[in-house]
């Protein structure tokens, strides 16, 4: 935490902390209370790197701060909206005396409420691309907002909190791999995430997403999911009836490291949550021909395998999130993937962005080698390219939950101003 | 029915028959018996004109045939398939005693199982364009084979053995709204279809059916709901669950010509149906991204109108068909059609086959029409074209049943040699 005084005399309080983002393997879609954000159903995740998809936020107090102003990416935002403001007030409700003494700073637990926050929120990948930055967003909010209040809760009540701002921003609190509890309760303080396992428990796995380029104006997933509930008729069965056995599956899987069953559920539960988004109405669609060919080219190769090699899931968008078993058989996904779809107008290196050693696994030194790819061997008949079709790739491997960075210069908010440092995005 | 003397002495005896193509607006996906091709749910079709959509078979038997052969659409094809030798031998079966006296041929009831038959089939719209051509040729098939050997069997067990050939082919008997109950015994027999009104009841609706480009291999229907059935979780669910009320609620649309009614449950129901397609391991895409533009374009207009004007359906492919409530929205929705979906490198009356005059009523007169077409009001951000992504329209109207072909000139077989007609396709 930082704290300085400010020009006229009076001090900024600071804390900034990072969230990854996370991928859910069982699917969450459908809220039984709207408000609350509860689910119909138990969902499980795994979560990224923050190295490569994260938020950073920074949030302060000062008693100069005349009212609650928020930044992202350096332009100010509103925070008017109700989802901001649950996670305000709850965070808030929950805040503890504070002292520094050195620092003459005195905060009692009824201040708190007086006190303005400046928040400032930045992401280290696209917000448009679809990779759930409202889930880093809202849990590094919630978080930080906790660490600056001295909130004592534990993550799982923070977690929790963190729902009300977007459902899966829950399961970003815990690295490795997460299960949201729908719970039970009526005021939804039983539905919070749990870690089922931490990220070095199954190191091998290695995440490859196709940013898929797309033209088509898609469903927000508040709303998408909303209009699933009111209309598909097979959502509840869903949820009530498959999904709960699914996510037993996947503890087993997640605990005994088994590939096939764990990619297996995957698959099998990514598109039956496309289904349900079909068997709304009017039907939604967030998967397109892209989503479609990498599907073809993954179900072919682990058939032709005999197990399989690559899960793969899609979440609101196109975009295709491929979990390999290993770091040879992500080598050889990205080989067949480049294959399919070579860059437009891009070089190597602005074209897989993460972790980019994969790409000397794979051989991939320059463009001349990805020309130089053989065509897969599982795809007996379409030997068409599909240049432009993919944006470009991140690699990227499971990581850690949420944390505070302590080093102040990360900050994003100016220590004497409590305003966003000016920075180049 | 044509009988004439061979060059030898002997006789050639002939039928030949008309077949409509159906579509299904209550769709049949799962069959619980794979051999006797028994469903896991009633369905409900539309039969479509068959100036526009049909098959024409002609069967013959004669002394002189020395084996059981076909010919599709002029070039010979196997008979051996499971399929085809189910719809003889079932027909055979039933065969009656035939006598000309003015020819001097006598059959007895027993003598057609040793008399061999020639089959001539010749439909009039692509077999590949995945329009239910199965469908129209069992239908043909078994109908024809009926009339030639004397069966007295009515249409509902007519419709029991099409339904061996293709499931779907039990439907084309009728003409209008039909409905194939499931039934509920072993051997099938109470698997057949009725007819729930005639082409005469409902007169208003025009069919306009987008032939989309395609350059994915199918899934065959065959294999694609075999593998829905053995592992989509949601497919039981439908049929034991959803189906049934739907089926109910669709013969009370038909009967009272709702057309909001018939429109709803004929788009949802087409959306379970790819819900269920996708929901199966490995999923299964029938529709591609040209067929979901075709649907969003229509619920954009259906959701501005306040009441649906048009309503789609797809099968087991990417072509859409849309029924218009009547021929006025029929050919608005043709201007907005050709409006995203121009030709490429064809012209109008070569664009658009069936009822051509449709063309008129949307004031299209030639390519310049076209291309002076304004944006639909209802499609807010996306003024982009699709040239080139339907091959081509057909316009259509609800059609009689399944008919004989009294005019010997139109029999695809050789009155004499028994042998196809030399023609041209």
């Amino acid at each position: 935490m930082a704290a300085a005084a400010a020009e006229d005399g009076q001090w900024v309080l600071m804390a900034t902390g990072r969230s990854p983002t996370n991928i859910a393997v069982i699917k969450y879609w459908g809220k039984r209370d709207e408000a609350l954000i509860l689910p119909v159903n138990d969902s499980v995740s795994v979560t990224l790197d923050p190295d490569h998809l994260s938020a950073t936020t920074t949030v302060a107090v000062s008693p100069s701060f005349s009212s609650d102003r928020m930044w992202l990416n350096g332009k100010e935002i509103s925070l008017s909206g109700g989802r901001f403001q649950s996670c305000l007030r709850e965070i808030r409700k929950r805040a503890c005396d504070f002292e520094d003494e050195k620092k003459g700073i005195k905060i009692k637990k009824e201040d708190w409420e007086k006190l303005h926050v400046h928040i400032a929120s930045y992401k280290n990948f696209p917000t448009a691309a679809g990779l759930a930055s409202s889930a880093a967003g809202f849990a590094c909010l919630v978080f930080t907002l906790g660490k600056l209040m001295n909130v004592k809760e534990d993550y799982g009540e923070l977690s929790s909190i963190a729902r009300q701002g977007s459902g899966s921003a829950c399961r970003s609190i815990y690295g490795g791999f997460v299960k949201w509890c729908m719970g039970k309760k009526d005021d939804g303080s039983d539905s919070i995430a749990v870690q089922l396992a931490d990220e070095a428990h199954w190191k091998d796995l290695v995440i490859i997403i196709a940013v898929v380029s797309s033209k088509q104006k898609e469903t927000s997933s508040t709303s998408g999911m909303r209009d699933s509930v009111e209309t598909s008729p097979l959502l509840q069965y869903r949820a009530q009836t498959v999904v709960p056995s699914r996510v037993l599956k996947m503890e087993e899987a997640i605990k005994n490291r088994d590939f096939e069953l764990f990619a297996k559920l995957t698959c099998a539960d990514s598109n039956q949550f496309h289904a349900v988004c079909l068997d709304t109405s009017p039907p939604i669609f967030y998967m397109n021909d892209t989503s479609h060919r990498i599907i073809s080219l993954v179900e072919k190769w682990n058939h032709l395998e005999g197990c399989p090699q690559v899960a793969y899931t899609f979440d609101a968008g196109p975009n295709a999130v491929l979990i390999a078993r290993n770091r040879k058989t992500a080598a050889l996904l990205l080989q067949k993937l480049l294959y399919y779809f070579p860059p437009q107008d891009k070089d190597l290196s602005s074209y897989l962005v993460g972790d980019k050693s994969i790409l000397s696994d794979a051989g991939l030194h320059s463009l001349e080698d990805v020309e130089a790819l053989p065509a897969p061997p599982e795809m007996k008949i379409h030997d068409q390219k599909f240049k432009g079709d993919v944006s470009y790739f991140i690699c990227s491997r499971l990581g850690v939950g949420i944390n505070v960075v302590a080093d102040e210069s990360q900050a994003l908010l100016d220590s004497v101003t409590g305003l966003p440092k000016v920075v180049c995005f």
